[in-house]
């Protein structure tokens, strides 16, 4: 069994202050104008602080003095090393697909996942490409699914219900919805994991992200509703229908997190919240993919504030209120390629990118070890 | 010797129309909603003109039969793989750093390339990120560099000249800076060269980056010069002032590339435009890097504007310059991280993302091969 919500948002701590100085202090001292590299800077500082761990090993890198080091710069560093990458895809599916309005049949989600489970689909590819695992979790998808060695079989509920007709689930399944995603994390700390990044399947959750996004941001329907997989006009009409419909019957409060996953949420939703949860209490920096993950981080930060520090949003999605979700959490995404897949497949291109940070902070020389001149103004 | 400029330029084709028409077809059939990856999905297009090769071996991967296929999808795909990456990084010098504005001295130019000969840079920590090498070349560098099994060794000149006084180099050394950077393509490709990125190292070397981008968008200086390494406000208003000077004692032409590079440019500039160049001849990608890069792609694209078919632009430098470079070019960086290294680093990790591109199109299964149900409005 994991450990209970309120257990692990306890565990929650801050970020390392000292760490992150230290951080900053060994960017200035790399062979680089100082802030040159941008972003990148700021990445590594934030994951020195999640870690815990400034940079290197004590006693190599943070040599102040001339002259050139004889040691390789790229031994050192081993203290904040990604190797352990995974991305969590949850599964789950959704009542509200009754409505009509969406453009792939509910057994998509099912034949998706096997997918995964194959290795065909974008994350996989994705994944393979940055060095990750995959993780597949079905924790609510509505056809069953056979035990297979990649899928953890972590079902709540065979899909939830229509919220266009009352709640999508009880709030004991919310609750272990984010209980799954805990466990996950528990489980795949103990495989080892540096870093981890959300991903979601789940035909028509989009809506659900939708209304839990209006929900927590207080923004109208219409903003933060898409085309989802590509819906036209009408059916995008539809949709906000639907989901102004949802809210209505079900009217969650903001301030009551657990209420407003099992109003309008998805299991799936849920159970990233978990992973995000969970992975900051064990200082793993979580790295949040689109629309889906972004109304994850949302019921999350709203369960834990000081999760916040601990999220990376990889990507600007195309769905319209991915802008919103991600300005009411204050995180500015890395990229912005036009994606709208899902899958994790955006938190897999920023992972790599978080990557690339924490490695340029431990692997490059500084200027006393490369013997290079500071800058006139140092 | 490297064949002679006019014959690079003239051996530089269109795109392949049919590779790229098969590209967007298979990317319609991959299990995705049509257009979901967004800008990746352009860029693999985009390699598949350039490579003229669509994907996948002819035998599988267009199959278009339902079922589920019993082969790997990550086994397909082998034509557009881009296995031998390469970063070219060209170091020069710059007599107009007489002028004394710069923050840094002209040694840390040489300093720097023991440094990338000893892996300690920014560039060698992202290019063993991505599992690229680094082509480590002297094209200009004023200080003398011992032979080195790394080092590339071709010294046009020792740096150039102050351009606020005079032309930057001859019309001659122009000439033969270019074909430096023809001549190593050529080596590279001998060695395996699938994707190449743009990287440079030439401290001032803003300067005449900002007098080319003056000079081939028709801006006013001040709109495309910057704080290149960190200047304050003084130092800046000089820097705008030298340039401005440098285009009036030389008053170089834009219809006569090779007179703009004599008169304002550098030999790394010089040579990176020629790297560009001969990947282009040779059917093979090239990642631009930032400011200096997109000078050199200015100056490129003046030469064959075809250029501009091959290159993709890895990212906005935080150089204010850079914007207006990109959108002369008709170029959208994937890529906005204010990073303002140079050296190719922006390069390597746009080189990342265009190699997840290609994986995506060669490896990702079929809805046909994954048994996925298609949309409802296929």
């Amino acid at each position: 069994m994991a450990r209970p919500l309120e257990e692990v948002i306890g565990a929650i701590g801050p970020l390392d202050e000292g760490a992150m100085a230290q951080a900053r202090r060994r960017q200035d001292s790399l062979t680089k104008p100082p802030g040159s590299l941008g972003r990148l800077e700021e990445l590594s500082v934030q994951v020195a602080g999640i870690r815990g761990q400034a940079i290197p090993s004590a006693s190599s890198g943070l040599r102040s003095s001339a002259g050139g080091s004889t040691s390789s710069p790229r031994r050192s560093g081993r203290g904040l090393r990604l190797d352990h990458k995974a991305i969590v895809v949850m599964a789950g599916d959704h009542g509200v697909v009754a409505e009509g309005f969406g453009l792939y049949p509910q057994e998509v989600t099912r034949q998706m996942v096997l997918n995964f489970l194959r290795g065909g689909a974008g994350i996989n590819v994705l994944a393979r490409h940055i060095g990750a695992r995959v993780v597949v979790v079905d924790v609510g998808v509505a056809a069953p699914l056979e035990p297979h060695p990649g899928l953890l079989s972590r079902k709540v509920a065979c899909g939830t219900r229509n919220m266009a007709r009352g709640p999508a689930m009880s709030r004991e399944e919310a609750r272990r919805a984010i209980e799954v995603g805990l466990q996950v994390v528990e489980e795949e700390s103990a495989r080892g994991l540096d870093i981890v990044g959300t991903g979601d399947m789940g035909i028509g959750n989009t809506t659900p992200s939708s209304a839990m996004a209006a929900v927590f941001t207080g923004r109208p329907v219409s903003q933060v509703t898409g085309r989802g997989t590509g819906l036209d006009d009408a059916r995008l009409s539809q949709k906000v229908a639907v989901i102004e419909r949802a809210l209505q019957v079900n009217h969650p409060d903001p301030k009551d997190p657990l209420e407003v996953l099992a109003g309008v949420g998805g299991l799936e939703i849920g159970g990233l919240a978990g992973v995000m949860l969970g992975a900051a209490a064990r200082r793993i920096p979580v790295v949040i993919d689109g629309f889906i993950s972004g109304a994850a981080a949302l019921l999350g930060v709203a369960l834990c504030p000081r999760l916040k520090d601990y999220l990376i949003a990889a990507h600007l999605s195309a769905e319209p209120g991915h802008r919103l979700v991600l300005e009411h959490l204050g995180l500015r995404p890395l990229l912005s390629l036009e994606m709208r897949l899902g899958e994790g497949t955006g938190a897999a291109l920023g992972i790599s990118l978080v990557e690339a940070a924490t490695k340029l902070l431990a692997e490059m020389a500084t200027f006393g070890e490369a013997g290079v001149s500071e800058s006139k103004e140092n």
